[in-house]
């Protein structure tokens, strides 16, 4: 917590109100040279009006050419340095799912595969089997393997995928992982990468044997491969460095479940925008901070579609003057990275963002966009830059030094 | 001194002159939105021709969202990490009314209080008693105190408040605070928060139990409460990090304080802007470096006088070419933080800042003003790379490396 020192000494409370809209994969490029992007296309009236009233700038999630992750740039968003505090890939994985993560959990990355009589792999992806299939498979395992010790879940994700979550005392997730990463060689076996993590080494064995046994009738999904090994993150929570009763609005499990390791509530938010934003009228009277997040914007982006992420970035804009009828004391509406529609994936782009608040020091961005943002007095910024910011413009820090 | 390591092994002496001419709590907001900042309504013709040929940008004293207190912004513009350096609270107090504290100063802010007769405060701030009075009862204070070991010295500020000092070897600040904060308590005794502390309690404690009795016929200022207990720190000093000379100009005592505490030399300088021209002008020839420090853009701002910190910005640049006609090598025009008007107050918006030299590259900033400064080149920076820059500017800093 030391890097929050300074801020949790200064934090005030008071009864502003903050809002993030986060559009998930926001930074675009444009579809030929010199062209515009995704935002910048989108008519955007309600943002514009806010950019001009506001400040504005461009943040990096991690840094200069670092394409993030979406637990990273989430981090980051939240205020947290997002290299010191990485949540694992087993972790993300279960959030991902909704599973219902205790501080007791251990949590790993599951394939179904098909090994042949010799036991070596000839499929990692077991073909990549229906995920009926899958669920079928999973309440197997999480029925018939025994453990001593510790609880055993498996929990279907999509096709092949599932995770894994031991839970007791003392879990360790130092440990290597069984892919072997090429067809023709058997699973590994899971190694200590540390000797505290020997016993943790030999549960995790324990339920690769019996899962073979159990699967072995299971062809093509006759054997399973881990990784990405994690803890359930002990991370500072937003309630004690920010003082903040902090509401989480998404429809998609992954972002509720980041938004919960740092202590937000994770308000139900239906399946559209609507819904989203319904959820924050509901919510308004019993929150200070509210994270609400889209997640089409990316999903546009990773499909190339430029015009569905313009859009939905209209969409959004459409409900802007729900937002504003609350009367929020301070709005910032960014991404949490690029996913420009010419790559079809995340980008190191740094992200548009607009701060609006009565606080604002007008500066020269005039409208939301990537070279609007370029105007704006925050310039290229780190994303962890925003959480302070935010509780400055709130008027929730006080003066540091006399 | 690690972190100037690199700044001395680089640092050359030449003929150069710097002036630092800090505008305090220069940074400002406009009175409606879309509207100009003080900065930006004030009619700055020779700043704004300084701006056109020097580089512009807007700097953070502490960091983003963090509104500063004088002293570590003052300790930012100086170069020195603000966070690392603090300057204690009862060393500000004491430097603030011009006393001559030495490295075996231990300091502490005072308040005189009344206490009823069963030894519960009844007023933390005694009626806030004529500063006259509390001149009395300090000096009575002084004269009768007696604790073994140490000098004790009692300073009248304003009002109740006065600055204790005890002069000795081995003084320790970890010590808690004696202001219950309530009335009906008593006041607390100082405990000390270190082992180390321990016999710097008990003097102080000493002090409480003599004052008690001292003042127990001085109704109602018939008890003492102390708190921010800070040690003279020893901070690197200007000469030794940046080869300079340097001199401080300031009209109020605190200002002087702080640049004694860095090393420089405060010059005798008057109360009013002309004075404090003519003192630079004065000491032209003495010095490497001058900080000239302009007190009333801040007292307006805490003032929420909009009109009147135009007006002192207006009248500091009619003094401009008083201090261009000294031949200046590098000048940098810019504030410790903002206090805009509308705030009433110290606060987190950026300060805006010129340099000016032969040496600077133009930039798209033409005038001086909040959201010209958002087109220089200097962009958005820490206000602990002022002091690097100037010198580069000076050509008082050789290569890195070959």
């Amino acid at each position: 917590m030391a890097e929050f020192a300074l801020i949790q000494d200064l934090v005030v409370k008071n009864a502003s109100k903050i809002v993030l809209l986060v559009m998930d994969g926001l930074g675009g490029l444009p579809k030929e040279p010199g062209g515009k992007t995704e935002l910048e296309e989108a008519r955007t009236p309600n943002m514009d009006r806010l950019a001009a009233e506001g400040i504005c700038g461009l943040h990096e999630p991690i840094g200069p050419g670092i394409t993030p992750g979406s637990g990273p740039s989430h981090l980051a968003l939240f205020g947290y340095d997002p290299i010191r505090y990485e949540i694992g890939r087993g972790v993300l994985e279960a959030v991902g799912i909704d599973f219902p993560l205790t501080p007791q959990d251990l949590a790993a990355r599951g394939n179904f595969c098909t090994i042949d009589a010799a036991g070596n792999v000839t499929d990692r992806r077991a073909g990549r089997i229906p995920t009926e299939l899958n669920a079928k498979l999973s309440a197997r395992l999480q029925a018939e393997v025994k453990i001593p010790g510790v609880q055993v879940f498996v929990s279907p994700v999509k096709e092949h995928r599932f995770v894994l979550v031991l839970r007791g005392e003392g879990l360790d997730p130092a440990l290597s992982e069984t892919d072997p990463q090429v067809v023709g060689k058997p699973p590994l076996p899971v190694h200590p990468l540390k000797p505290e993590a020997a016993r943790t080494a030999e549960l995790v064995n324990q339920f690769i044997e019996q899962a073979r046994r159990i699967l072995a009738d299971s062809h093509p999904a006759n054997m399973v491969l881990l990784r990405g090994f994690a803890k359930y993150p002990s991370l500072p929570q937003m309630g004690d460095i920010y003082g903040l009763r902090a509401a989480a609005i998404a429809a998609y499990p992954m972002y509720r479940g980041l938004a919960k390791l740092v202590g937000m509530t994770a308000l139900p938010a239906g399946s559209t925008l609507d819904d989203e934003f319904s959820a924050l009228e509901r919510g308004w009277a019993d929150y200070d901070f509210f994270y609400l997040h889209v997640k089409k914007t990316d999903s546009s982006g990773e499909d190339g579609n430029f015009e569905q992420k313009v859009h939905v970035i209209e969409e959004v804009d459409g409900l802007i003057p729900r937002l504003m009828a609350l009367k929020p004391d301070v709005v910032v509406i960014t991404g949490d990275h690029s996913t420009p529609a010419m790559l079809k994936g995340h980008s190191w782009h740094p992200v548009p963002l607009l701060l609006w608040a009565r606080t604002c020091r007008p500066d020269l961005a005039e409208s939301f966009g990537e070279r609007a943002c370029t105007k704006g007095s925050l310039g290229r910024f780190p994303a962890v830059d925003i959480m302070p910011l935010a509780l400055a413009h709130a008027l929730r820090l006080t003066k540091f030094g006399a």
